[in-house]
């Protein structure tokens, strides 16, 4: 697989098809890339960790806004483990990276979380769009994003999510560049898993989101050009989560960084 | 109802959503608009018929080409009923509009084609997209060129169906402008109907399916205007046959005229 060499040219052997392994790697410090080339039989999902006297608002919030932000476990609070996901996660040090907020400012990201987890955290780990990309793929659908060793990009949208407590903000979306036979079997194939955002939010005008440039991007990664005979395709995205979170200006939070995402052994339907 | 309004001020009263009432008001000559703001709760059809000694090609071409051809009848040899659509069918009287063809020349276009229907002919009835639009609208998608009164646009495209025995040619698809939420709906919706063309085969893109210029449409009738946020969405189409009959340049073919379909007594599925 070109992915696994062009990525691990400087990283210990494990297998990267093994979700155990891959959390191993990350944990030791031995995996620091993207995960999404990794463990692509199995679900990964956003990080979202929250002190506990908002843990109830965030869960609701992420209730009414479901297409963006479906849960896929929850943890105790103070508790880094979450059986349901994984029996040996370490839910403070095997993503790849973290982002620590205080008052809603991002004051570091680490690649450990333990040293600043606080006792008191609920993490939310929600359902991610890696997952379906990995079963596009397996369709035959060409994802060029991931041909070209990138992520998808992300844009936030004019939309408002259903605000809950202190939690709201605007849709973050995820975008793919798919030809237009694709873009129809992407939207039916992905519309059959609501756990990782389900169908298309939007789709072939940016401008229907209040997307004014493509090449803007959330964050400033990822595909944004589209090539002859291509469509964006737009997807609700976990980093509203992240969004909300920040926009709410909690004491404490805590997400994962970028494209390194929260490993779990949950297996992808087959189908 | 406006549309019946509209449509109807010079016709004798009958109920326009009882199937058997609109082929008795076909018949009389009491009738005579499109079909396709009548009898909405039935299947509807696109009607093709061939000499016998076509007829197993013909029906061949149509499996080999589903997605534009599904069949839901077939005739036995010279005979005009059809029992399995409706018990009271005659379908060379029955249908608003016909055209003959004689070697692959359209020769006339009766409203009765009892006088040049010949003792050999069998009539196949394949599926059609006034079916599925009935339950886009039902489900709310806005289908802007029915609020108009108007009907879809078709277009000849440059991809080429499976031919068989004499019967070939190019796709003909038929399109709708929608929101980009509603071709997201209309897609997820019109998949799960095989039986009226199944999901689109293109949206967005007309060069995708090497269509220069959306004001061109096949016929020279339907709806071509795109308002800002809307996309073009295409579905293979029945005319798909009407072509492949014309470009086989059989002795004798009669089809359906323009959007003048089969109305058949075939509930459509409730979901």
């Amino acid at each position: 697989m070109t992915q696994a060499l062009s990525a691990g040219a400087s990283t210990p052997a494990f297998d990267r098809a093994d979700p155990r392994a891959v959390r191993r790697a990350i944990r030791a410090g031995a995996f620091t890339d993207f995960t999404n080339h990794v463990a692509r039989d199995f679900m990964q999902g956003n990080l979202v960790a929250v002190p506990a006297a908002y843990a109830e608002d965030f869960e609701a919030y992420c209730r009414a806004n479901a297409q963006a932000l479906p849960i896929l476990g929850r943890s105790e609070p103070g508790v880094r483990a979450i059986p349901a996901l994984a029996d040996d996660l370490d839910i403070a040090r095997d993503t790849g990276g973290y982002m620590v907020f205080r008052d809603g400012e991002l004051v570091e990201t680490p690649r450990d979380a333990s040293a600043v987890w606080a006792d008191d955290l609920v993490a939310f780990v929600l359902g991610c769009s890696f997952s379906f990309e990995a079963i596009l793929q397996r369709a035959g659908v060409r994802l060029r994003h991931l041909d070209e060793g990138n992520v998808s990009a992300m844009y936030e949208t004019a939309r408002e999510t259903t605000p809950v407590g202190p939690f709201g903000g605007k849709l973050i979306v995820s975008m793919r560049v798919l030809s237009p036979a694709d873009a129809i079997r992407a939207t039916l194939l992905s519309a059959r898993y609501p756990q990782f955002h389900g169908a298309p939010v939007s789709l072939g005008l940016p401008g229907d989101l209040g997307i004014a440039d493509l090449s803007h991007s959330y964050g400033g990664h990822g595909l944004t050009t589209l090539n002859p005979g291509e469509l964006p395709v737009f997807w609700a995205c976990g980093a509203t989560g992240q969004n909300a979170v920040r926009n709410a200006r909690l004491p404490l939070c805590i997400t994962h960084h970028k494209a390194h995402m929260v490993v779990t052994d949950l297996p992808l339907p087959k189908d």
